[in-house]
């Protein structure tokens, strides 16, 4: 890597006050190492390896696109209840590659097979044999071009080799770094709380709506913790928590075929079983782990191409949580509320319009419409109180936009975070090969 | 008007090749005025009046948003058989403004009636008393200000006044100029057909995606015929063929308070009754009626804010019409295939995740993608033929781009209009005021 790491991070946090991130360290039965495959033109580490020597429960969401990459094929076919291990590439997303881009991770799975079941060997306590389904894999980049499998399978003694069994702040950033496309920055997130007594940890990186060319916007997210919990459980918080965080933002309102978000959990913590998501003792893990998917999904949004606003939409008082969250993304992905904040225009004209839009039947009368603090529609009616001119410093100040909607038609609320639509963006997105 | 029409005319018309409007003359039983209202801080034609002196049957298809204006309202409320005016203003949409909205629209009806049936007395002809219910409105504009009523009424007299009874295209060219918001050209197309041997005219006129201050995409369409027709069949042809034209169009996705395309007919061809849809002497006529319709749709698009490219996306043979229609448009509406067509980037990449997102069960190896008449995607498959410079150069070259997409699930299919992505578009929506 080209950058220097230490200088990296400690700019980042004194930049950005991410230094939420700085305190991630060791976390038990997580190991990792990145190296450069040389998929990029340019020396970057391009391929991350994720091992969990005695195994980690876990559970995925994937992409709802119906053409899914062969990754996510792969890993719906993985049926152990435990994985071994991870493997991340970059530049080529291994999606429109047919059988050959299935082939290509059997035998990448092959490989890491062999190399880690040496490695377990070499180790006395752990003398069992990685199989070739206790692997999950995750790729982003290029779709339709032929999957790099002799390059990755050329790296796995290699990416094997330097694995290290403690890790450090410098290595989870290392990985975030390894996944990122044209992101700008890694995005890493952590939170501890605890499950009857027991300190957990959770730890989590994600890479975002950054392209490559051809070009998806695939959002990758890895949550790994020292909590003991099932598969069940496991499955039950990610499903959960994911509804309002990484199924709440929105880029540009495309889906890649290659999304995937996952849950790992290595139990050294200890932990005391839990057998439902409803008993007490995980309430406060449940949210933690909401914390750091929503620290990452707003770190996403962020990130966004061009994007120099974080807006957040509020949809309150709704009769149902569907109703609130189709006038959210309504109003978080239409092209006019998207330029109107990137111009600073407090274009309540267009959010109107986006609600009406929605398809959601709502009592003009009851509606209100807020601008941060400011009160722009109250029942239906434009606010006495609402100066044009108070709007715009808002809108002109703030990097964070709050438009608060409420129906009052009901008791269920819902929250989208989304960005403003620039012209970098359509650089970035039409001008690549130029 | 500033403009000089008939040297506008001309050089639309050897510009754009649009002389196809160049010979809408009279239409019998269709009058009409335009004034400038003073609506606009600069002085421009801003109030359309259609009059119909011996009424005209209709029909109207408006906007799917919940939240519509108030001229929409009223005409909805109109339940009389036949029309006598349509009055068309700009700059305020009358949306948001609630009952003072709708009275505004009652007393400038009541003015109407009380002029124009001043107008039908001194005809001998025609003594009957014009009702506030033979009239319908169109409004685009602002949203959410105030109406500008009092300025409307005080000009009725005077548009009224100026009405002539017979039309020559410079008054077909000055109504479709006077109903612009920020539409860069005026839209007209006709066509002429029969009914059982009588000769039929349809004229059309529509105003597009642009846009003024806090502003809507409202699209409005007006189409005229001399063919006598009933309501119920009028209704029956617009809403079929609107399915095809302006149902089939996006430039952003978004959708106006103020969404209105009606169709009246005076019946001063005198041609044979026509009882049912499916009666042999009408298909004609609806392949006219859905030429003009289709001619004004595609030049709303490519009027589209900021759009370099007519973008024609072909659904075929799919299972059914609904699928076909819901892949065009995830196509159509996502930002990453729009910025990549304006960048001339023939990332079929994009179109795949498009076409995965739009939730609809495809089989892969059955699924085909061209570009132009370049074969990208066969059978699940990138082409052998395929010569990625030579899509390059179709992309650049081209002004029109076609994007035919086969699923080979069925027999359906359904075509999709839109424009590109460009800088401009969100110069235009998010600079206005700066």
């Amino acid at each position: 890597m080209p950058l220097n790491l230490k200088n990296f991070i400690n700019s980042q946090a004194s930049k950005s006050k991410m230094n939420d991130f700085q305190d991630l360290d060791h976390l038990e039965g997580v190991s990792m190492s990145t190296i450069c495959a040389n998929l990029y033109d340019k020396p970057r580490d391009d391929l991350v390896m994720f091992y969990f020597r005695d195994g980690a429960n876990y559970a995925s969401v994937y992409t709802q696109s119906k053409i899914v990459s062969e990754n996510i094929k792969w890993n719906q076919n993985v049926k152990k209840k435990k994985i071994k291990s991870l493997l991340i590439n970059t530049r080529n997303a291994n999606a429109f590659t047919g059988p050959d881009g299935y082939k290509g991770l059997k035998e990448i799975a092959e490989e890491i097979s062999i190399e880690l079941s040496k490695k377990q060997i070499e180790d006395e306590d752990h003398p069992k044999k990685i199989l070739v389904d206790e692997i999950i894999f995750g790729c982003t980049g290029t779709i339709g071009e032929k999957y790099p499998t002799e390059k990755i399978k050329n790296c796995i003694p290699e990416i094997v080799n330097k694995i290290k069994y403690i890790q450090n702040k410098y290595l989870w950033m290392k990985a975030a770094l390894g996944m990122m496309t044209t992101d700008l920055k890694p995005k890493l997130a952590m939170e501890e709380c605890e499950i009857a007594n027991k300190k957990i940890k959770i730890y989590g990186i994600a890479k975002g709506s950054g392209m490559i060319f051809p070009n998806m916007a695939t959002t990758l997210g890895y949550v790994f913790t020292d909590a003991d919990l099932s598969n069940d459980i496991l499955n039950k918080l990610l499903k959960k928590n994911i509804e309002t965080t990484f199924n709440a933002i929105t880029c540009d309102g495309d889906t890649s075929t290659n999304d995937m978000v996952t849950i790992f959990s290595t139990g050294k913590a200890n932990n005391i079983e839990i057998k439902s998501v409803n008993d007490k003792n995980i309430q406060n893990f449940d949210e933690a782990l909401h914390s750091v998917l929503l620290n990452l999904a707003k770190r996403i949004v962020v990130d966004g191409e061009g994007a120099t606003k974080l807006v957040t939409i509020n949809v309150l008082k709704s009769k149902t949580d569907e109703d609130a969250k189709k006038i959210a993304f309504s109003i978080a992905n239409s092209p006019l509320v998207k330029t109107a904040i990137s111009g600073c225009d407090p274009n309540w004209g267009r959010i109107i319009m986006a609600i009406g839009k929605a398809g959601i039947d709502i009592e003009i009368n009851k509606l209100s419409i807020k601008l941060g603090s400011l009160k722009v529609v109250e029942k239906g009616q434009l606010s006495k109180t609402y100066i044009e001119s108070d709007a715009e410093v808002y809108m002109r100040e703030e990097k964070k936009i709050d438009i608060d909607i409420e129906l009052n038609l009901g008791k269920k609320n819902f929250t989208v975070y989304t960005m403003d639509l620039t012209k970098e963006y359509i650089e970035i997105n039409s001008d690549y090969r130029s």
